[in-house]
């Protein structure tokens, strides 16, 4: 997505530990009209698929998820991060190591808002090494639910999230695919 | 707004410790088509006040946050709860309390991100006893930014949260106003 590869490029920050900073208008500040157009795109990509929910994960997944939901006419599902591992009876849970805060997250969903009936498509802002979708993924497993997809605003191609999401045999679509970055040398585009 | 309390009363459950629980739709399953009407409602409230920022808190605050800005074609920065208290040159920051979970949280918005020019519009899913509500206040008058006001999608009346926030001279406006709720005898609204 051409747009957005601009606005990578323009607003976007590479720091130190392969961190790019894009919360001026992904993860802390919102432009929701820009992300109004990715949910759009996501739209296009997978119409026609017979998504009846969107899955993602607090917090950073939660406004996308649902700007791209409105295309798609269902609602969303926001798996919540538990720091205690209790089994309950009543969530689907999943672990998830977040690779920006170098923690593992137990992620939690209700088992009364995802079962059979669902169609997925899960929506998060990035995919790097792809343990949120995959901790995802795990739960529509446990849920029965169908995998239709996982769609990223960016992803990092080079940290395996793609081959590791693929080989499960789920679709992946990213609208912007970083093939390097550095401090020196910038961003680098597929 | 006479459909939300025809949803509370359908689909919301009262819990023990006056916890009313309407995650079907607005804080872990989201109704986006729903809460999109509950956005167009802060806009009629709100609309040619000048609003040119929403905030929020995460989690739950960003799925209406997102939806209601798109009338105000305005971004939504959402305040990030962190568990460490530290002083940082880059944020504004405050200290709510949570209700629900009983527990203190520091919160925090990039001072790049709320500044003088800015109008805002505070919105989340609760009012209850006021506290992330004037916890975000604090922040925006920290920043010098102007409050146009607060918006709950539901406010439990009764635990002086709407005293609280208008004794600071902050118009306050939700959606549901519960008056009254028991196991026994229900929701009852003002």
């Amino acid at each position: 997505m051409k747009l957005l590869e601009e606005k990578i490029l323009n607003e976007g920050k590479v720091y130190d530990g392969d961190v790019l900073k894009v919360d001026g208008f992904l993860n802390h500040r919102v432009d929701v009209e820009f992300l109004n157009l990715c949910g759009k795109e996501f739209y296009g990509i997978f119409a026609g698929d017979g998504v009846n929910k969107v899955l993602t994960v607090e917090a950073s997944g939660i406004g996308i998820a649902c700007l791209t939901a409105q295309y798609f006419h269902c609602p969303v599902v926001f798996a919540k991060k538990s720091k205690s591992a209790n089994q309950s009876a009543d969530v689907w849970q999943s672990c998830a190591h977040s690779y920006t805060h170098g923690t593992d997250n137990t992620i939690t969903v209700a088992k009364e808002y995802l079962g059979k009936e669902d169609k997925v498509l899960m929506i998060d802002d990035f995919l790097a090494s792809g343990n949120a979708f995959n901790a995802l993924a795990d739960i529509c497993r446990q849920a029965g639910a169908t995998i239709l997809g996982a769609g990223a605003v960016i992803e990092k191609t080079y940290q395996g999230g793609y081959e590791a999401l693929t080989k499960q045999g789920i679709r992946v679509e990213s609208l912007a695919r970083i093939a390097s970055m550095s401090k020196e040398d910038g961003i680098k585009f597929c």
